[in-house]
């Protein structure tokens, strides 16, 4: 029996603390996307699941804020009797912390972008110098200890020294003495790690602290590095996690300590700036330099995605097969079935680690839904009158896969192939095209777009992401999307092209490769597919496509039955050259 | 007999200040495009004349800055024994600026921005109470004293009243007390005057300061406004330009003063913050706002393109039949010839006023400078062989034009047929284009530039511009370009659409109409074409084309034919009717 909620325990702790309240964000200690259920305070705290909010507990009020993406969910899992839910973009945080008041917060918790924003207004904020959930959350999952293996050079392509060195020379450009590297993903880079703490991300949650001599002090929880080789472990220093704040404070006095604000914790520029040191404020030079990938990682990549095409055809080709069989039974697939048979066909590829996000397998107005994730509860049929999407990738020894693909299984309505047709135009036009080296994602988005704007309608999400090297699937620095972007691409970035449409209640349309920009004419970029899957062209009205169009199908076509050919099962070749024949042909 | 240089008497005079340098620049109070002689202390002190650059005269040396556009020219100009030259953007002034010294520059002549910049070189930057070429500069011009006439109500379409109130209410929602209006256009459009102190600018060079009960006081000289009706001058306060700083001054003490960080004279910065106010930095409100063109300035400029597009007409008729009688006579036509015909033929036009800016009339290689205009040096002929550019546009009392057309006047070559159509195909992608209102420039740049793209070419200028009504050839704030510009397009915006195309010392190519932003299907919008002017289609590659393309291009000379018809000379109407025939009887 529980004898106290957890929001009431937090209260008494805020009054033991001299608090008049505290904010307790979704976020961990590195703004992750996808966070360890150990660092998932505000689902413990409010019964809110989803990815991002912030909660602001007040002794008389308790306040829930979460973005556009939330509104129907959070009504449905939290207490609306006890919690106010407001917009976290349209009517923030900031806007509710009472004046004068004396607001908690964990430091390690919140990036320095967001604290400047919540002093603006006005009331005491407090960092606290322990975690409060310690004490008051109870049956806490542990923090994860994931076991952190060494990537070989032969996959990643370059040294860990000769990694160290160049960051350094950036440091000594950048005029600071040391670098807090708080993204996991480029401690993964610059060490040739990958961990295992979350599903799918194989990031190793650590921080690093590089000195401008190259010499690298790594605060990781040791159980995780039992299995790294003696020569890694002895290239470093190993502290403990919780040595990360009281070594900045040591290093601080007199020296330079570059941190990004809007990652590393707060906790940190309280550190330096306390203790006699500066920080200077600047993005992570791992974060753009780990985007051009070497000629090793593109040569994974590559072999990762071949791989992946190999059981998105095995996978494709039983659909084929099965959907209308039991359609025809009366007992039609579902999406549940479908993803389930598709991490079988995965499973089956040697390479293949995990998946490298949750599978969206989603069927007809499921689709519709961006981010939807089936489950008992929504687990819809795939039937011959609307669209299948499936959206998935896999975490390969040497690349990480990410596409999606549309399929039909019976001839749709005009306005279904119409959608369809606009949407696979948009991403012929962006995969096509020729560009200035060093151009920006946001001047490309539009072409994958123009074709829907012409029917007065778009899509509301990004174009392209960039995807890690056996990492995470969402990589910054790169983004194709309408919002600016500042990150020049160049040939060795890998990025999505995703344009969708998507009809609430109806049926959603999503078509994508993951590619890599590879070298054109002198001063010019292209992009080059890793993903090698065929697209499904039933329900395209193929009067609306240009001879060039057609081409680019076909060559791709191509290229995909070439490829995966001497890979697929048996049984699923003659799916695959069905599905990979000349569009003249099928015109004919 | 010139006892002593410029430069000599500047540098008594700083001695006599005790400085030990000044900073001179070519702006003027209003950081003008284009500037009167009497602000041009840059070509009187170095000889450079050149629209944009900065002196910096120290006791030993003197170094002067200017762009890319400029390298050639300045070395023609300046005496390179006495001036250093350096890059405007790549070594810019602050990097010269000696550590702990006393330099001098006039406060009325740089913006906060400039001078912050600056500010971070470390010397002593000392504020001039005085402009100190008022005494060196002895056969100065006399600064520009052109009548500013008012604009009819019937032209301008909203009352200056109603503007006043509207502009407050905008000043009351951002917290200020005063708007200092520092961009004489913005002027221009507040008070429903336009000025003559400048050939093709028709603003009035003074300020205004606009306060939160909407009252104006104009500071200006008031032998411009002597022929103003009554009823608008009564409507205001008017105050000589000399009194600007002071009542700054008087104002400021608990006041909040909204200042343009880009374009106000930091003396009004530094008039406020030393009396007690405090500086709101934000952008005019009004140059925003002024982009929203109403009904009646959009009915005014389709009636300036018409006007503008009969001249156009009867000129290209003309050119058709002069250019090869010349070449067989062995006296080819002239840039120079070329447009003083055409400025004829727009002074036909019963309200024109004058041009909108020098027209550029450049054949051949002179037609690879982007910024060229003919002179008796470097008057070419009009050959059959190259292109002949032409980019011109008129002032009319009702609006003001600007439109490119590129011609030929034989078979050309396979290359330049082929730049020829890849610039065309650009400008057809951009102007066809259907987008969510409130997309930016920076997003729809690329279509105009795909097809050069494609083979591996570029041009390195914008792809677009505002136009005012009846005002700068150059408005603000939208632009169409590589480089992100934040403000969003909506319906009753005016912009160009030019791609172009120029291969030093052979040839330039540019395509340009002036489009209106209109709406579209819900949320979205397209371009209507203001510019009514034939397209040259003898050069095109027309299998390049896509019927789409065609059909746009046979759409807009219908419209072009039906709409210039009654407007043009009779001459020059078989002409018309043959430049305007449709691509399909041309290709048959």
């Amino acid at each position: 029996m529980q004898t106290s909620s957890p929001l009431s325990s937090l209260r008494s702790t805020l009054s033991a603390l001299g608090l008049d309240g505290m904010i307790v964000p979704r976020a961990d200690a590195w703004q992750s996307e996808y966070a360890s259920p150990h660092d998932d305070k505000l689902a413990w705290l409010t019964g809110f699941t989803g990815s991002a909010g912030v909660a602001l507990v007040l002794q008389d009020r308790a306040l829930i804020f979460v973005d556009g993406r939330y509104q129907v969910q959070v009504r449905q899992e939290v207490d609306t009797q006890t919690w106010d839910i407001h917009h976290l973009h349209n009517d923030p945080l900031e806007n509710h912390l009472p004046a004068s008041s004396r607001i908690g917060f964990d430091p390690m918790l919140m990036a320095n972008s967001q604290f400047e924003a919540l002093k603006m207004a006005g009331c005491e904020l407090v960092p606290l110098a322990q975690d409060p959930f310690a004490t008051v959350w109870h049956d806490r999952p542990a923090a994860p200890i994931g076991a952190i293996r060494e990537m070989p050079l032969s996959i990643a392509g370059e040294s860990s020294e000769e990694k160290r060195a160049r960051i350094a020379a950036k440091l000594d450009a950048l005029d600071a003495d040391y670098l807090a590297i708080t993204q996991p993903d480029n401690i993964a880079w610059l060490l040739n790690v990958r961990g295992s703490d979350i599903a799918t991300s194989p990031v190793p949650l650590s921080f690093v602290l590089l000195s401008l001599n190259g010499d690298v002090e790594w605060f990781v929880d040791e159980r995780k590095t039992a299995t790294l080789p003696q020569a890694l472990l002895s290239s470093l220093t190993l502290s403990p996690m919780e040595q990360l704040v009281p070594r900045c404070q040591q290093i601080a006095s007199g020296k330079r300590v570059q941190l990004d604000a809007d990652s590393a914790p707060v906790a940190l520029r309280f550190a330096v700036e306390q203790h006699g040191g500066e920080v200077k404020w600047a993005a992570d030079p791992i974060t753009f330099i780990k985007a051009t990938k070497n000629q090793v990682e593109l040569e994974g990549y590559r072999d990762s995605h071949h791989q992946d095409g190999a059981a998105w055809v095995n996978f494709l080709a039983w659909l084929a097969h099965e959907v209308p069989v039991r359609i025809a039974a009366g007992n039609p697939l579902t999406e549940l079935e479908a993803q389930a048979k598709q991490l079988a066909f995965r499973e089956q590829q040697e390479n293949f680690i995990e998946q490298s996000f949750g599978t969206i397998s989603a069927a007809s107005a499921n689709a519709a839904m961006c981010h939807y994730h089936s489950s008992e509860s929504t687990n819809a049929a795939i039937t011959a009158d609307s669209f299948y999407l499936n959206d998935s990738g896999g975490q390969y020894h040497n690349g990480t896969t990410d596409a999606t693909r549309t399929l039909a299984y019976g001839p749709l309505d005009p306005q279904r192939k119409l959608h369809y047709t606009a949407v696979l135009k948009g991403f012929l036009s962006l995969i096509t095209l020729t560009f200035p080296s060093g151009s920006f994602g946001h001047q490309l988005d539009a072409f994958a777009r123009r074709h829907l704007w012409e029917l007065g309608l778009d899509f509301d999400h990004g174009t392209g992401h960039g995807v890690g090297h056996q990492l995470l699937i969402h990589e910054a620095p790169h983004r194709i999307a309408k919002k600016v972007n500042p990150w020049p691409l160049a040939a060795g970035n890998i990025i999505t092209i995703e344009p969708g449409y998507y009809r609430e209640g109806e049926y959603g349309i999503r078509i994508e490769n993951q590619v890599e920009v590879v070298d054109a004419l002198p001063g010019f970029c292209r992009f080059a597919s890793l993903t090698m899957i065929p697209i499904d062209l039933s329900q395209v009205e193929l009067n609306l496509l240009t001879d060039q169009e057609k081409q680019w199908l076909d060559d791709y076509h191509q290229q995909v039955r070439e490829t995966l050919s001497p890979r697929v099962d048996s049984d699923a070749r003659p799916w695959l050259f069905a599905a990979t024949a000349p569009v003249r042909v099928q015109v004919s």
